[in-house]
């Protein structure tokens, strides 16, 4: 049982995490921290939080657990308001989508890494923000990355898992450059492909009709370029190194695949995309 | 009524036509034509077709409609073998994705363009192929693009156009070339990211690991990689010219965000990102 919980950013994955403890039965009582307080009016009102303070120092106060889940740009000033607040035996963890930034950022605020904060990603969500778009089920069935560092405690690393085991998800370990570059290739690359296409698109003149003759396909290669730009710049600044290796060997297949259309070589098209949809129909199969 | 339908093609495309003039009661007796055996006979046995025969000039004799959906690099062989065997009053159409190819494919098989072959795309496909994935309700609600040529029959036109409609489908009259160009951003040049990014991503040593912890986004950023491979060949070898435009465009956008990237420009990511949101979250509220 979770007495106290603190919940730094009550969005999408923090509001989620919320329902989903307390679906659970799992945790006394939570309490939201944010900037604006709509969302948080918000929060309280759908019982995803029994309360909330704009002040981070003050929602992390007695706090057993505290989440942090804001745009990785805001983690350091997040971790610098509540370093001088945390009881010795509080146990901090996120949900930021890079690891290397956030524990940066924490030892930068706490002078070296906390052995109670466990980094950790959930590898769930949606397109959409805000608390409105949370719900209990987010996690259900998903992996969730934790990154822990060899100073970890690691009772602290037991109880981040036990809170993630509740909310129906699967915890794997990794180091935190692995994590980084596993999802450079499986969530980062794909965002910048969706953005840049659909940015392209609208800058062409005759936006207006190629949007309009648009399919099925089309809807959903795209959904993801629908996701918070402001989440997503965070995202490419913290991942900055893995994130340019993956978008230089994915330009450097463009590059092939273009040459081979311009040289009408079907045969290495052909090659090209058996490869791809053998790979892909095997990999639906896995997760199934 | 159509009094004898002939399908050159009972896969997705063919199939589905079948059963949505049946569904319509449009169709008085459908032929079926195709190189394997097992795939008629499914066809038959689903009640998709009447018969059928392997021959397509057997297939086209004393059909009022013939249409013609076999992969793109199929067209020609298949109006070189119908070509001395149309009644003069046969009206044939296709559904081949590309139209400059079919346009130039017809006017060397038979000599110049036959004023009642009427050139025409369903915007509408999943990425599964064959009969087994036809369903009647394919082109309910989507749109089906017609390009007629000045020399085009107008009541072959419009029995084209009535046909599809009564499959439930909004026909639009557009030029060939205008139409490739609009294909090539909306659906060639998305189906070449995907594939290029799942065979990337499948050339990675780690790539096991990889498709593990691909989520939800990826799987639908990817579903179109599962497509038909020979149908995508041809798809690109068809549409060279304008595919190759586009890819040079998207290669500038990609370079232009992993510039952003590499300088760690977050105003001007933010700039990109914002502008694909706004794009795409516009568009598919137009289309709702
Ligand atoms: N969305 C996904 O698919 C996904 C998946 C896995 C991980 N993540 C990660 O999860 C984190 C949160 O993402 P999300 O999707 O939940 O975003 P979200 O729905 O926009 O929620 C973020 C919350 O953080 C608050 N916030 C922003 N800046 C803050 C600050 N300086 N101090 C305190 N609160 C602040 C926002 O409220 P105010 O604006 O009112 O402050 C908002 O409620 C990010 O680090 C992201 O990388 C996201
Ligand atoms: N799938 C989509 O999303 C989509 C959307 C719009 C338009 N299109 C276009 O529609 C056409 C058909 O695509 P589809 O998705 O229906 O493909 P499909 O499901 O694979 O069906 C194609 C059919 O054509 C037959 N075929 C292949 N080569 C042939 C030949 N030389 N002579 C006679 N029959 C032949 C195949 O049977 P056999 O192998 O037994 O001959 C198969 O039944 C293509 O031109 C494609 O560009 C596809």
């Amino acid at each position: 049982m979770i007495e106290r919980l603190a919940i730094i950013g009550v969005g999408l994955i923090g509001g989620s995490l919320a329902r989903a403890l307390r679906a659970a039965g799992a945790v006394r009582e939570v309490v939201g921290c944010g900037r604006a307080l709509p969302n948080l009016e918000k929060a309280r009102a759908f019982g995803v939080i029994d309360r909330f303070t704009q002040d981070p120092a003050e929602a992390v106060r007695n706090a057993d657990l505290v989440f942090v889940a804001v745009p990785l740009g805001a983690m350091r000033g997040v971790f610098d308001a509540i370093r001088e607040h945390l009881q010795p035996e509080t146990v901090i963890t996120d949900g930021g989508s890079v690891k290397g930034s956030v524990v940066l950022d924490a030892s930068a605020a706490f002078g070296a890494l906390p052995p109670r904060l466990v980094p950790g990603h959930p590898i769930a969500g949606t397109e959409h923000s805000g608390v409105e778009a949370s719900f209990a089920e987010l996690y259900r069935n998903r992996r969730v990355i934790l990154t822990p560092l060899p100073d970890t405690d690691p009772d602290a690393l037991a109880r981040v898992q036990t809170m993630w085991e509740t909310c129906g998800a699967e915890v794997t370990l990794m180091s935190v450059a692995h994590h980084d570059e596993v999802l450079a290739a499986t969530s980062h690359l794909p965002h910048m492909l969706a953005f840049g296409l659909v940015d392209a698109l609208a800058r062409m003149r005759e936006n207006d009709e190629i949007f309009r003759y648009a399919a099925g396909g089309f809807r959903d290669f795209t959904r993801i370029a629908s996701s918070n730009p402001v989440m997503w710049r965070d995202i490419c600044l913290a991942n900055r190194e893995a994130l340019s290796a993956m978008l230089a060997r994915f330009g450097v297949e463009m590059t092939d695949l273009a040459e081979s259309i311009r040289r009408a070589d079907g045969d290495h098209l052909l090659e090209i995309f058996a490869r791809a949809k053998a790979a892909r129909d095997r990999s639906i199969e896995q997760s199934h």
